[in-house]
């Protein structure tokens, strides 16, 4: 039974509040990635001739007693027909992503996502499994479905009601297009666990954000989503997004994501946004320096050759810009704008992808990571 | 009539609400520097003879008309005994400092207290003036007074109790040292006055900050202050910094302060006092990236030899550290701590200071910056 799943970026960050339940502060929302160009792909086996639980990742055998990982199983065979003998059988399991796991692009979302897919496909379970794929890993819940989704926090403690809802499908919105600029870095890298958890304990604005903040925003970016209301739209993304790492510089020590280039990242948005007269590009940047921008289709040539001309790529890069191909013009090589072009390399490349549709289940035998013994075909 | 006048470094940071009158948000708290290594210099000359208002800084004439200046000019006459001829007579003011202009530190505070102080002796004003020297520049105010002092808000509109009042003097904790880490920095400049106005108009934090957290921690810094407490007073200098700076980031568009090697020195800061079991250094950031560092003396020779370490100067770069002169033993060249050796050049120096007594009245005629016909002697 094979999956794959999309990685996923955020509009609206979420706070933690139950480290092992993984129940979120508050509710959150954002947009699922296409599958084209950066994906997780799982493939689970059960078989009564298997004689131990085993588990790959990348081509490396890991660790089945991850307790993240057990969470899920006890939970997807929870919710199975008890009948079903494949409960008893002992499981292979073979992940992959083809996005650099080094460059902070949360792969464990789109991994757990995926896998939690395959296991219901697996154990023949229907309905909503959101909550299943939260307990591996809390944003994976969002990438569940595809286009615009929302995680809501739920009210129950046992997290039942910690749940993704999709607020608007890809089709709703077809013009919306992602760019992710991969940000050089060599900072020490935080864990945003650790760090969220330090956030909740010393914190004087989490509390506020959660209780006066967020829950308007959530709302005004889902109407700002369902009208097509893209200068509203970038307004709050770029908005929560600074107030989500005010936040962890208001915690001691203070997480500190974004980098000098980050920063620059977002100075530039704004100035292009200052020289359209209206929010035409937006920022959102997760536990880490690397930007994902929204724009509209319309809007990428322009802005894609002025993020070429002023963060130019380390000489002899090849494949700077990925995903949907661009038309490979002369991009311009001046700016209207008063942001002098940058040291080369400060990027180390650029994805330009759109929405995508949420987790697929793959039918065709070739697409199996593993073979018929249980073991990787790699 | 001359005076000399220090610069001050911040430990709770303001926010401003009148832009006129400055009048603060909040009460703020800081510490005047020892005049031995920074300071303004101001000669004020008034004469029958003169035949303009003349106004010098730094060598460079400047427009009499400049408003703080007039605002200040015309409150201290106000003040003035009216049958005092020197009232009525045009005015020379030379005005100098001896710290970079460019290094970002501030240097107006200095140059208002000290203009306001030399304004005051030639006119025979006696009792508090701060709530002048604020009409120059807010945080002058502050720098009338030595040691540890105090910014009162305070309540009418028209300003008149927005007026500062020491709560230490320089004698009460005499091993306190300061270092100022000046950074080098390549990123556009942000005016602070304008971030500020943009803060106050956007941020969501802000005003919870200033109602909720800002008047407890003025209180349990000031009695950290005056119990000596200096793990308290140093995790509120820099709580404090860090809240300040995040309600910058939450501001849109956001106010970027801090860099890069800003947030190493956080970094190196918070593994030396976590190496130390206790807070023995803290860093508080004014609008701009230096860094200024509060240790007792005993802690200086072990933590600059580690800045030194992890920050090499510029090679060929002679006075890396000014100030207060340092054993030149062979610093160590080693670190208990997992903070690899950063490329040199970070920093452009470091200061090495402590508190000082406030503006000082400059006898010595040789110590006038005027000739007596009123003009600069330079």
């Amino acid at each position: 039974m094979s999956s794959r799943s999309c990685q996923m970026t955020l509009f609206i960050n979420r706070g933690k509040s139950d480290d092992d339940l993984i129940i979120p502060l508050n509710d959150s929302l954002s947009g699922t990635l296409s599958m084209d160009f950066m994906c997780a792909k799982t493939t689970v086996m059960a078989s009564p001739f298997l004689t131990e639980d085993r588990f790959w990742l990348n081509n490396k055998e890991q660790s089945f007693e991850n307790k993240r990982l057990q969470n899920c199983l006890k939970e997807v065979r929870n919710r199975a027909n008890p009948k079903l003998p494949e409960i008893k059988w002992k499981i292979a399991i073979c992940s992959e992503n083809n996005f650099p796991t080094a460059a902070g692009l949360a792969s464990s979302a789109a991994g757990y996502a995926c896998l939690v897919s395959a296991l219901a496909a697996l154990y023949e379970i229907d309905g909503d499994i959101s909550d299943i794929a939260r307990r591996g890993s809390g944003s994976a819940c969002r990438s569940m479905y595809g286009g615009w989704v929302r995680w809501c926090k739920g009210l129950r403690d046992d997290g039942v009601d910690s749940i993704a809802k999709q607020i608007a499908s890809v089709e709703h919105w077809p013009e919306i297009r992602v760019l992710i600029l991969v940000v050089n870095d060599s900072r020490k890298k935080y864990s945003s666990t650790d760090g969220m958890k330090r956030t909740v304990e010393t914190s004087e604005f989490l509390k506020y954000r959660v209780q006066n903040v967020v829950p308007l925003r959530i709302e005004a970016i889902t109407s700002a989503i369902k009208e097509k209301d893209f200068n509203s739209f970038a307004r709050i993304t770029m908005e929560d997004s600074n107030q989500f790492h005010a936040v962890c510089l208001d915690t001691f020590p203070p997480c500190i994501y974004m980098n000098d280039t980050s920063h620059l990242i977002v100075e530039l948005v704004h100035a292009y946004n200052e020289h359209k007269g209206t929010n035409k590009v937006a920022y959102t940047f997760d536990a880490g320096p690397n930007a994902c921008l929204y724009l509209l289709e319309q809007e990428v040539y322009e802005f894609l050759s002025l993020v070429n001309y002023i963060f130019p790529p380390a000489s002899g890069q090849k494949d700077y810009i990925r995903g949907i191909p661009v038309i490979e013009e002369q991009l311009p090589k001046e700016s209207s704008l008063h942001i002098e072009p940058q040291r080369s390399g400060l990027l180390k490349y650029i994805i330009h992808t759109k929405l995508g549709d949420g987790p697929q289940r793959l039918y065709n035998p070739e697409a199996h990571l593993l073979n018929e013994t249980g073991v990787p075909k790699k």
